[in-house]
């Protein structure tokens, strides 16, 4: 091993995501061929127990990049000195509950998890899958006071399945279907675009009653249609999707694809210091840059509208929640 | 896509372990990143609304490479021109049920799925991993008539346990390591064999000690420790080792590993017609060689005689059951 290990820190580290997420970390396919890697899995301290199996099944895999494995209940251990960290932890609505305490929680989880991501490297890249993950995504980076394009909110799992979507549709292959994009919220509000969309090179063909009667509400309701099915939550898809956000943040992508960055206003004019899922062009490193020049339509536009306002609304309610 | 899509058919297609297996094979590394395939999940009706769940997360993966997803109960329609079998589901045995129960059990399913991939292509490569593994490989193999080296067993998973014990001991990494087999069955009677293992090219110090009473019992009762610790048996480092098996098997490997093999009573002198763990060498393509001309001391003729004579009795009551 030349290079010297990442730190890659993982919330939520004993859960169900995190279990589909551990292994394909271990393997190069994220981080690199060449590079080591250190998993650190940080969760709640009665799920520790708990946790020493999925360390035992990572030991198990008998990866060759895999040079370390840290569990831990300890929020400032677990990110001093990483090198990326991924958010999968969050507090879940549950039955009966308003929607401000559900906020509240998760004002509580990344305000603290926040402070304590101030101890990783300078450099640190953070992804946050945990719902509602852009508003959480701002709630960490303002705690974290590092630049806020250092972290980014996952809607790649939406990203993914709009661009099966196309695919499907058009009998091609996932591989052939470019410039399907996620603007907004990673919620219902979502916006799945195909007005820029291009299989094998060429527009295709997608009638306006199937984008607005059967693409659009099947990928913003996909997560519950998965949930209705699996009687539990999306997670080997959420974790591929994971693999794909970070992978491309670290080492760039051929194509642009969908993440939820940090908006300074331009150039679509959604409003300032929301974390909005953008069409992003990745160059590797840890840069990223919001493909411009895009043109909007009255559809697109009423759309990306409504996912910022749902956006506004949500980062009001968390500010007023922090102590 | 240029070369045809192969058909890769998993049992217990709804299970855990296929649940943190179908994404990497669906990803390429597998079967290569230039392979396309078809996944063909098989599982017992029941499962199937379920199923439907998973199904809908390996389409949203959006992979290139996954040219079609079938989902079924009806074995024959699943192995029909399959390239590839990957044989999950098993009869568990449950609390209370005697042995010979079990067994009978898994006769019945082993007897019936035989008989369908008869129906698989004439290349066609099948590993066995529901329990008991080695046992269920010979039923198997009996009932589908084809050639007994197209079938095999897993203990990869033990061969990835027993790596990674041997790498932590000695402050080495998993790709530092080679030469540690398992030789005999898929149980607690498996023989984990450091006499022939090399770290970082040299033939490692470990004491006789550590081997009788920490390594041999650690990776023979690993299984147990991982469902004490985590609740639930081993899925994800299980599908890691499946990947490791199929991909080493159809690709090659560069150093031996250990996999569950038909016996033809050479050159060990282990009874013709047991599937029995061996130390192989793959080169590609779905073949394998036995690696010969390994010294067998006496503690080492020992373990791989008794796992033999369990193999020797496992499969006179499963010949005995079938009808």
């Amino acid at each position: 091993m030349s290079k010297a290990p990442v730190r890659v820190v993982v919330t939520g580290g004993a859960g169900q995501i995190a279990y589909s997420l551990l292994p394909t970390l271990a393997g190069g396919s994220v981080f690199g061929a060449d590079q080591p890697v250190v998993l650190v899995l940080l969760d709640i301290a009665p799920a520790l127990e708990f946790m020493k199996g999925i360390m035992m099944e990572l030991e198990d895999l008998a990866c060759p990049l895999l040079a370390g494995i840290v569990g831990t209940a300890d929020a400032d251990e677990a990110f001093t000195d990483a090198d990326y960290a991924i958010f999968l932890g969050a507090f879940p609505r549950k039955e009966g509950m308003e929607r401000k305490d559900v906020m509240s929680k998760n004002v509580g989880i990344f305000n603290a998890q926040g402070s304590a991501l101030a101890k990783a490297k300078s450099t640190v890249r953070a992804v946050v899958v945990g719902n509602p993950a852009n508003t959480n995504a701002a709630i960490l980076a303002k705690a974290a006071g590092i630049a806020p394009t250092q972290i980014s909110a996952l809607t790649r799992l939406d990203h993914n399945r709009a661009t099966y979507m196309v695919a499907a549709k058009c009998g091609a292959s996932c591989g052939d279907v470019e410039g399907v994009y996620i603007w907004g919220n990673h919620s219902s509000t979502q916006y799945p675009d195909v007005s820029h969309c291009k299989v094998k090179g060429a527009a295709p063909a997608l009638d306006a009653e199937w984008k607005s009667a059967t693409f659009e509400p099947t990928v913003q309701k996909r997560g519950a249609a998965v949930i209705a099915a699996r009687k539990a939550s999306s997670a080997a898809s959420a974790a591929k999707a994971v693999c794909d956000h970070m992978r491309d943040w670290a080492l760039g992508a051929p194509k642009p694809v969908s993440m939820g960055v940090w908006s300074d206003g331009n150039p679509y004019g959604v409003p300032e210091g929301l974390y909005y899922s953008f069409p992003v062009k990745l160059t590797g490193g840890g840069s990223y840059e919001i493909v411009g020049g895009l043109a909007i339509d009255d559809h697109s536009r009423k759309m990306m509208d409504a996912s910022a306002a749902e956006l506004v609304d949500e980062l009001a309610l968390a500010n007023s929640l922090i102590k």
